[in-house]
């Protein structure tokens, strides 16, 4: 990465403007394909000619359909190297006592994913997954770094119990910024994209969007986060519910994806939709992982819903909210380890399974090739 | 591997007697260690300073723990690299019509394995792990192959409906062949050691020595392998309740591990067993995959019960017996993928979740050192 991108001419400190391009992220939905029928189709009758009892494989056989129908080619290239963007954001909503973890623990984050300290660091490198790392509306002062992208839009969002969480020009500039993220890290040779988060009340934020999404009640789609207990948890309900009320106060019963996204935050959520999208108009496959993530998708999808075609769903967040994100778009996750962290530590873990899917197409003999006496032959 | 354990001392051609030396998987029983349960306790500890919520890494925090305590040291060192050694047999309950495949596929899939075109090779390179081929029973002739080891204790099973699948001291010598195995792969450097089976007809086998080991009814735990109607179905739960009532008249209501093992088969499963039993002697982490290692663990269990704190669950196999054995020994497999094909291919996607495990507790930064504000500090 050359450091001009990774200080980029939109570097102005903490709290800095970013330039509004809001054209970045309808120019992604507009360039996405809908998945290949004939491609997926060709994926399925190879699946059944290889050296195994037709379907034996289970999901492994599914995604590798679903990654032919996504690059449009059967089978597909095994999407490696793989690379993964945490983008990070305060909540102003931390405020109203969602969580019992210190705003600050987001920055503090931030420097330990740079110093490589944290779990996605750990599994990003077992995975081989390049990690990068993208203060989009961080509160405090981020210094350059090696691996940081300075693309504060805002220096986190306004408390939305009671008020916007960042202007409509900030979400479509956040929305560009992961725009950007997923375009330059696809023209610097990643063939996946994985998401990745930090925010201290970002699962908050997320549940109201998934709310807004799937039309579910608050306490449906509201979890624990990190940790809080059934009056956190209760209060985390009732600010939802605030935050969504006063949206439709201000836009009315069916507000568009980009108001709502302003209106409940978060800044990093903007980012990764973006990057969702992006990543979809590049038809590289994006594994999405956790509840923010999937918050984000369901913005994604509201924009552009063939975005869903060129997801991936990695790990199920113990969040209630990403099971009900992920159903409502029409993914099944690929692992359910019962983690809750975030960053993007299931994607990792999923990535050698969304890798082996493609390889298994690709490097399997079939029953003719290796001489194997089919059950029908 | 030398090519003096390839062929080895016992090569003798196909059906050919292994000399028997019934001592070797009664050495590892005596040679398991219980779980450590300081190092569990080290290692839990050791979690909750990471820079992560607490518990928030689910399944792989619980894997970590298990491990710690497996090596009796914590955190454990990562279990690489991993070897998998894929046992082949033969079964004479073939003849019985449990399965659509004809018995030459067990062959034939042995040389689709030493030619690296099958589900198992494409998974094994992806996960870095080693491929060693066992022909422990296979029916035809197999001629030396770097890769293969040859280990005939007789050519295939005879039919378990009406007979002993094998006499007992053929299956201690098959058992002796996979306590040898594991102990050279892991003198060779293994530091993880995956089960793989290859076998027409070893699942009705499994299904056999799960229904003793759990006492569960055959209907329960029989399933429909690589791919059967509802009339196989039936005659396959007919087939193992046959080989039960025949293994009980035989050797009364109660009969021991070995004698069940010898009566219903196969070659492979006996070897799987003692593979595991060694791994575990050798302080090795075993991933168990599959309904027939599942069967194996089964009857390494009753040999000696702590094996299984040895063990981590692969891929839940889509076969209803694994669940069944699964939950009688207390494991809860990492991976549910809808798989249902053997070889080891779940326990290849799994491998990468367990070394993820133990890499976490060994390089993710405390709160402490890393300067991130405990919730609780």
């Amino acid at each position: 990465m050359s450091r001009a991108w990774l200080e980029g001419p939109r570097v102005e400190g903490s709290g800095a403007v970013t330039q509004i391009r809001p054209s970045g992220y309808q120019r992604a939905v507009s360039a996405i394909l809908p998945a290949d029928g004939e491609a997926a189709r060709a994926a399925a009758e190879h699946h059944d000619r290889l050296t195994k009892p037709r379907g034996a494989l289970g999901e492994l056989e599914a995604v590798g359909i679903r990654l032919a129908a996504m690059a449009g080619q059967a089978p597909a290239e095994v999407p490696e190297p793989a690379a993964i963007a945490v983008f990070a954001g305060d909540h102003g909503v931390v405020a109203a006592g969602v969580t019992p973890w210190p705003a600050e623990v987001t920055r503090q984050m931030v420097l330990n994913f740079l110093a490589g300290g944290a779990a996605i660091n750990v599994l990003a490198r077992q995975a081989g997954a390049r990690v990068v790392v993208v203060d989009v509306g961080v509160a405090g002062t981020l210094d350059p770094h090696d691996g940081l992208l300075l693309r504060k839009v805002r220096a986190g969002t306004a408390d939305s119990t009671s008020q916007m969480a960042m202007t409509r020009d900030e979400a479509e500039a956040a929305l560009d910024v992961g725009v950007e993220v997923a375009d330059r890290l696809v023209d610097e040779g990643a063939r996946c994209l994985l998401t990745g988060d930090m925010g201290i009340g970002n699962t908050t934020a997320s549940a109201a969007l998934i709310a807004h999404v799937t039309g579910r009640p608050a306490s449906e789609v509201t979890g624990r986060g990190t940790g809080i207990d059934d009056g956190m948890w209760q209060r985390k309900v009732d600010v939802v519910d605030a935050a969504l009320e006063r949206t439709r106060a201000s836009f009315g019963p069916h507000p568009d994806a980009v108001d709502v996204l302003a209106s409940v935050g978060g800044l990093e959520i903007a980012a990764l939709a973006g990057y969702i999208l992006a990543g979809a108009a590049r038809r590289v496959p994006v594994v999405v992982d956790g509840v923010v993530a999937a918050a984000a998708l369901g913005i994604a999808y509201q924009l552009g819903p063939n975005v869903v075609d060129h997801c991936v769903a990695g790990h199920l967040s113990a969040e209630p909210g990403a099971a009900v994100l992920l159903d409502h778009v029409g993914l099944r996750p690929l692992l359910r380890l019962d983690m809750r962290l975030g960053e993007g530590t299931g994607a990792c873990l999923a990535l050698p399974v969304v890798q082996a899917a493609a390889r298994v197409l690709r490097e399997m003999a079939t029953f003719d090739s290796a001489g194997v006496t089919d059950k029908d032959g």
